[in-house]
């Protein structure tokens, strides 16, 4: 794996050499891992890589984190903090001298670590370094597609799981508890965001909260779940009938599972994201709920559950292979019901492969 | 609970006032909650709430959590923006015209949003506004007090439970996992860190992450856990002997204990946190393992789990009554084991009181 760490932070180098920066400062733990194989959470403490225009990287790790650090990271130059020192100062002996151009984070820097980290590095301008590290995360290389079709494997075992628990009396709260602890027992990290399990009518607030309402007969019960696994993440969504659905719930239920085929169809090198969100967004459109599809279609996937593409109408960008994204048309009447379906995808040569592979057709559970 | 809302929005203001600020702008999600009773996870999505000098405050979500924001937020003012919008555009009909001096998040804010925000906000000056933040955050009230003590109290039930099932030949992951299902379980909503549970050696790690080490006869078995409940967490560590242990592991967990104690009898209001520090870390240094205890004592809690004050050798700062943090002395011998046990208090107008209760007795399970 070596070898994939010095690709990666020579990409970077070439970004600084074109830039004619004296050196990069890479701050974000994920940027960390992604870039010397090493990850470690530092809370509020100061994480650094830093890659010289001349020489070679070093990092600079709290000091309970070297060992760790020893052991993980192909950058072998290993700088360490203690809670009671300044770790700017210590960034400053890895940075060259006389540094007067410096490549930082801005996403993850905040505005105070920047000031602070001014008092002591007199660098006289900043660059950020996001777009060749986005443009890197982007197209994912084979071993990282493989990554994610795991953590979306053990989602969906996860899934089957819990489903087979699902009986009409329980609470949300309840199959999340049983939702989390499977995903630990079929191998992952841990849920890669808030587990999301909402039912009847709390399935039309997008961004809900699981708590104490039960599973009635009736209901939509809507999962948007996702497991964290080898430093990359999964992000499905699924929605289940309990015993009998209204008519109208049904109708919404095919219509946003038309847009979502729709929109897989027209997935392939070339075509815009825009086009594929304005394929779901038409269809829904069609069947007057226009109104209540109310985000974008979908997201990039990754070592985040967040990054770059993003799936929406005005993003005239083409798919290119190696992307990976989701597709997640949805339709939410406040009071009645939600329904979304969310797939993971990634762009091959020739069109797509649908990474996810829960069944769609509706099912009624309970 | 609006009342508690309205005084916290009231001292932000009356820092303002102090500041002659035109607006404060609020952006961490956990600030919004704390000052609205609303909270929602954006993700790369812009929130704020903005209190102006002058009329009544107003929140900016994203066009998803219009709903979820007008059913839980104390301020009723409810800008949104959509994801194709620029949201600091939005944000400037939420500030005064005119404005030049705007208080910020300076720690919560990227320099990637400062810049963007520059863009459209013609504000010549940013203050930070941490500290009236921090200051009011610092000493909690009863109902605050209440909140950790539930969260220490449900950390504590799912302990027990899973200690019930820990066995040897079990790894630390399938121990987490257990934990952690047990968490959801006693009604908390998750971990409020990463789960740790680690076994013989890796104990010895500060920051080590659960695998597929299994419990052996003769380990240490360390668990750093806590939860989140209501907004509030709780964090403590307990380490186990797994069979029998050799005399220096034995030696090793009574000098922390020793430390420990001693560090939370001299807690009352006005003794200093550096002497909370050094009196966990003279016993430590006594029995010649100083060089293995290698951070910082404790750490403020509340709502997150790393917060104001730290409880370190150079903060001569003084206790005060209302403050809650963490007493986690500990020595790691590398290739050995290590030990760490970890107490959440609080300081009373007289002295301490321990929110954990689990026992501290060197204990053997499996």
């Amino acid at each position: 794996m070596t070898k994939v760490f010095q690709e990666r932070i020579s990409k970077l180098h070439d970004f600084l050499t074109k830039q004619e920066l004296d050196a990069v400062l890479i701050t974000s733990p994920k940027h960390v891992y992604y870039l010397t194989g090493f990850f470690t959470d530092p809370h509020e403490r100061f994480l650094g890589l830093v890659i010289p225009a001349q020489g070679e990287p070093s990092v600079i790790v709290p000091a309970l984190d070297r060992q760790a650090a020893a052991e993980a990271s192909s950058v072998q130059s290993i700088y360490t903090h203690t809670d009671t020192q300044n770790p700017y100062d210590v960034l400053k002996q890895a940075l060259p001298s006389g540094l007067t151009k410096l490549g930082i984070e801005k996403s993850h820097m905040t505005v105070e670590r920047f000031e602070a980290m001014g008092q002591v590095i007199a660098a006289s301008s900043f660059v950020d370094v996001e777009e060749p590290l986005r443009e890197m995360r982007l197209i994912k290389s084979a071993d990282e597609v493989a990554r994610l079709k795991h953590a979306v494997v053990l989602i969906e075992n996860a899934l089957t799981e819990t489903l087979k628990t699902v009986k009409i009396g329980m609470t949300e709260m309840e199959i999340v508890a049983d939702l989390e602890y499977q995903m630990k027992r079929v191998g992952a990290e841990g849920p890669s965001f808030s587990t999301m399990v909402l039912a009847g009518e709390k399935s039309a607030l997008p961004h809900g909260t699981p708590g104490t309402r039960q599973v009635q007969a009736g209901d939509l019960l809507l999962f948007d779940i996702g497991v964290e696994a080898d430093g990359y993440v999964s992000d499905i969504t699924r929605t289940f009938a309990v015993g009998e659905i209204s008519a109208q719930l049904r109708e919404i239920y095919e219509t946003v599972l038309a847009a979502n085929e729709a929109a897989i169809a027209e997935v392939r090198p070339g075509v815009t994201f825009a086009h594929l969100d304005k394929t779901a967004r038409n269809i829904i459109a069609e069947k007057g709920y226009g109104e209540y599809f109310m985000h974008r279609l979908g997201h990039g996937l990754g070592m985040d559950v967040h990054e770059y593409p993003s799936v929406h109408d005005q993003n005239e960008e083409t798919l290119r292979p190696g992307m990976v994204f989701t597709i997640e048309p949805g339709i939410y009447v406040p009071g009645v019901g939600g329904v979304r379906i969310e797939d993971d995808v990634v762009v091959t040569e020739t069109g797509v492969e649908v990474l996810s592979s829960f069944p769609k057709k509706l099912t009624v559970i309970g």
